[in-house]
């Protein structure tokens, strides 16, 4: 099965069902298939099968006719994030060797500077262009509706993801047709998306994320999609397409129920809400459960894994929610289609109860970092993929995650948890935001050191950081040093990079004394992004960030 | 993902729970492995992978190890019917060329007959066997439990099944791990198996209708198994194991209503029956909807499909309890994974409401049939698997089987589905069973013959079955030629052989005057198997027998 047969598939079954809407656009099922066999047609008049197809823009109904089409062209559909800078542009784009770009006209002229540094490109077509450039309706106007007559095979490329590069330069992440229908089916059985489904997509379609709204093609849905999510919008479309499920996460429930908008609207068609990107808080799980009338279910996955592997239920968050709050710093079960072991380094399984790398042997890994050997071989031991989740798993086969293994932090040979560190950290009312990274020490290996960006007026000092973080964390866990910095470094997506606070906190300077040194707080000091909202540790972000 | 992997990732996620229930024994999820495992193991030292293993047995747990383990050696697990005669099955194992024949106790007598006839088999092994022949204990007691080092791929053949033959010579069906896992999986989206399943698995397992078994499986469910069914057992072991599914043909079903112990029994575990072979009639449906108080689904599938590949949901069957009963003349609709077209000869799709052969084209269709690249080119055009099925499919979806490719009657250039003559003839209150075929005619080119067995003492001429006709059909469907018969010729399986019946009643013999031969009833009608249960068109019975 290819990806493009889940709109084939559907195309036969429901043509006239409709398959997207956005904004006062619909596209039905059958149209859907059509616009996807004309841009595989169209492509395979400039491109050959094997090439990379890029895509900048923002969501857009198009971007489903290159997530389909591309892939049934036998090219590979190289994910660009939109808010990456020209110079990070340049650099995947040549690095994938893309031979087409599809740009929207927002980005058109960003690309007209960088053109003479990409020259493998050979097109660039523009959704919503005209004039010079070759346009999106011109480029797919004239092409056959056929399906092409040469088919890819399931294990060519479909997709390939770069990845968010907390951890080195961003890789191209290959997923075959065969990864991504297997994340898709392997979700599929785990989530409840019946007949009828109405799912509204909230985030950026330029993510690995965005399969979830190919899971929901394969099982009928209507697909809602947004140009950007604010709740005002939210909350009117549920109204009006009568969305019976969506993906949101945690901080934006929390935003949601915080609205006095909320009770403005009639969210009764919600049957249940989806989300990712880190666990969900107790108080937010009762309250979502009792005003939003609806059910929750998460799914923790990455990038390398075409999808979730993990998934944790419906009856657990009611479980959850009727006392057992400890289950919420679960990331779920492995999902049927999933096959997980947890490790020692030796790669034997560890015993319940206690930490290991969490590795992963099934259909939906991917088939390897384009262009990097090293990396894929590293990647794998023996056909199994290490995710890099530090986790533990109960006799209920609840997987905790319990940290990123490049984050641990090894302190006189004690494992010290940096999430655990960040949620103390994040308890102090002062705290905007937070890491905990791990500082070379003579004496001790390495020691915590929290670095620490206070909110708007607040005036905490590093001993009262650590006196909070005393009050909740044994001894060998709390910080022997605080950082206090005006902004933490992240990615584009929003990730912490640890290892760049590594680079500038370990070894601490020599005019600095160890094993304490706390810098002051920075007079004034910036916040990093919207503050404003619920504090969740954003190192709990995961590399899929999705619902 | 291999066919073993089931029961590989199972293990991993729940070792302890109960995988399978026979008798007095359970098998968890662990042991199940750990057998299959053993197994594999034990046949790599005396068979190569690519190698088939035959295995000839009722209903017994160690089926299970041979479902997962034979596939885990890659080797073909070739599914015999024990009800086969010595004859025939010397034929399959000899064209199958198994080297590993796995026997029954009760049949290692009839195999030490033939075994000069069956020279490529060099391991004969006996299940609760003891003595001279090799015993299943000694044969896997001392091999390993771990996973072989060499795994086949997925595309490797898993199972071989032979064909019931209703149209010629039983044909090898290769299915592959892709094949049975996608055939698994598409079910697994369609039918509703929550954690916690209990699935009583009514039927013989050498048929591949024992899939379902696996889907439970996949679907970690605890499944039981029957020795043979009978309404006794059945209703124990639902209240003893706390049965929450099963799979019943609809007479079955009807058996179970009819039965006064039915009361004495609480039923109340039961969630859903899911069923297959023939449609429900109405009335049986809604009295299993009141009393047994659950849901009922239904599939329809080929062996060749790996599974099914049309589905009739709960909520469906709903509708037709409540009016809408013509829907139950539909097999479903076409599953999420599945990909189906109605087509004319020429493979151009026909339109809605248009009889056309049903073609299949997806990952569970067969890899082919074993040594017969002819069929295996017949049977496919551009990749499509033609079914055999000729169908109409409403604007719902809903795909309705008119009648077998192969028996439709073509009378004055007017089709005839040899299933609407049979359903008015099964009217009659004297027809025990009645087949339609089509016998040659100068004038007509076809016409309908009936051929009837009466019940004991019924009476009914010719006349009088050709009135009840009348009353029901179209003039160019009402048969010009009756038979009367003692039985009717039917395979292991217990379907009807139409072209034994063509053979013998086309063209008429010289002496018996056209167009109109009405044979009269013979004095003494023997009725053919138990004709005690409701009168479903026996030809209605699918190849795939399965719920």
């Amino acid at each position: 099965m290819l990806v493009s047969d889940i709109v084939e598939y559907g195309a036969r079954k429901h043509p006239d069902r409709i398959a997207l809407r956005f904004e006062d656009e619909t596209v039905s099922y059958g149209e859907l298939r059509d616009r996807s066999r004309r841009l595989a047609n169209a492509l395979l008049d400039v491109a050959a099968p094997g090439d990379r197809v890029a895509i900048l823009s923002t969501n857009c109904t198009e971007y489903f006719d290159c997530y389909y089409g591309v892939p049934m062209a036998g090219m590979a559909l190289t994910i660009l994030n939109y808010r990456l800078h020209a110079e990070q542009i340049v650099a995947l784009v040549e690095h994938s060797g893309a031979t087409v770009l599809v740009v929207e006209k927002e980005f058109a002229e960003l690309v007209d500077g960088i053109r003479d540094r990409i020259p493998d490109v050979r097109t660039v077509v523009v959704i919503g262009g005209s004039g010079a450039a070759t346009s999106w309706d011109s480029f797919v106007g004239g092409a056959s509706a056929e399906l092409p007559s040469v088919l890819p095979t399931a294990d060519d490329i479909a997709w390939m993801v770069y990845t968010s590069g907390t951890t080195g330069m961003p890789k191209g992440v290959m997923l075959s047709h065969r990864n991504l229908v297997s994340g898709i089916t392997s979700s599929a059985l785990q989530w409840a998306l019946p007949e009828g489904t109405v799912f509204l997509f909230c985030f950026p379609l330029c993510h690995v994320g965005g399969y979830v709204t190919l899971l929901n093609h394969l099982m009928g849905s209507t697909v809602g999609i947004l140009r950007a999510y604010d709740n005002a919008t939210f909350l009117r479309l549920v109204e009006e397409w009568k969305v019976t499920q969506t993906g949101l996460a945690p901080t934006m429930i929390n935003f949601l129920l915080q609205d006095p908008a909320l009770d403005d609207h009639d969210l009764g068609t919600l049957e249940a809400i989806g989300y990712g990107s880190s666990a969900i808080p107790a108080p937010v799980l009762r309250e979502g459960l009792e005003r939003l009338g609806c059910d929750f279910y998460q799914g923790m996955g990455m990038t390398e894994l075409a999808g979730n592997v993990l998934h944790f239920d419906q009856e657990a968050h009611r479980r959850a929610a009727n006392g057992e709050t400890g289950l919420l710093a679960a990331a779920g079960k492995p999902m049927r289609l999933a096959n997980i072991r947890v490790v020692d380094d030796e790669l034997a399984d560890v015993p319940v109860g206690q930490i290991g790398e969490m590795i992963v042997r099934c259909d939906q890994v991917m088939a390897g970092y384009w262009r990097d050997p090293e990396a894929t071989a590293a990647a794998f031991t023996d056909g199994w993929f290490h995710t890099g989740d530090l986790v533990r798993q109960d006799d209920e086969g609840f997987v905790y995650i319990v940290d990123r293994k490049k984050d641990l932090i090894i302190s006189g040979g004690e494992n010290v948890a940096s999430l655990t560190v960040e949620q103390a950290l994040y308890r102090h009312p002062g705290v905007a935001e937070a890491a905990a990274i791990g500082v070379k020490d003579d004496t001790w290996g390495e020691i915590v050191c929290a670095v620490v960006v206070l909110r708007d007026g607040a005036t905490a000092t590093a001993e009262d950081i650590v006196a909070t973080c005393r009050e909740q964390l044994g001894g060998f866990q709390v910080p022997r040093r605080v950082e206090f910095v005006e902004t933490l470094p992240k990615n584009v997506t929003g990730k912490i990079l640890k290892r760049d606070l590594r680079d500038r906190f370990s070894p601490a300077p020599p005019d600095r004394p160890q094993p304490l040194r706390l810098t002051p707080p920075p007079p004034h000091v910036a916040t990093c992004g919207d503050q404003s909202g619920p504090r969740v540790p954003p190192s709990l972000t995961r590399t899929t960030e999705q619902p």
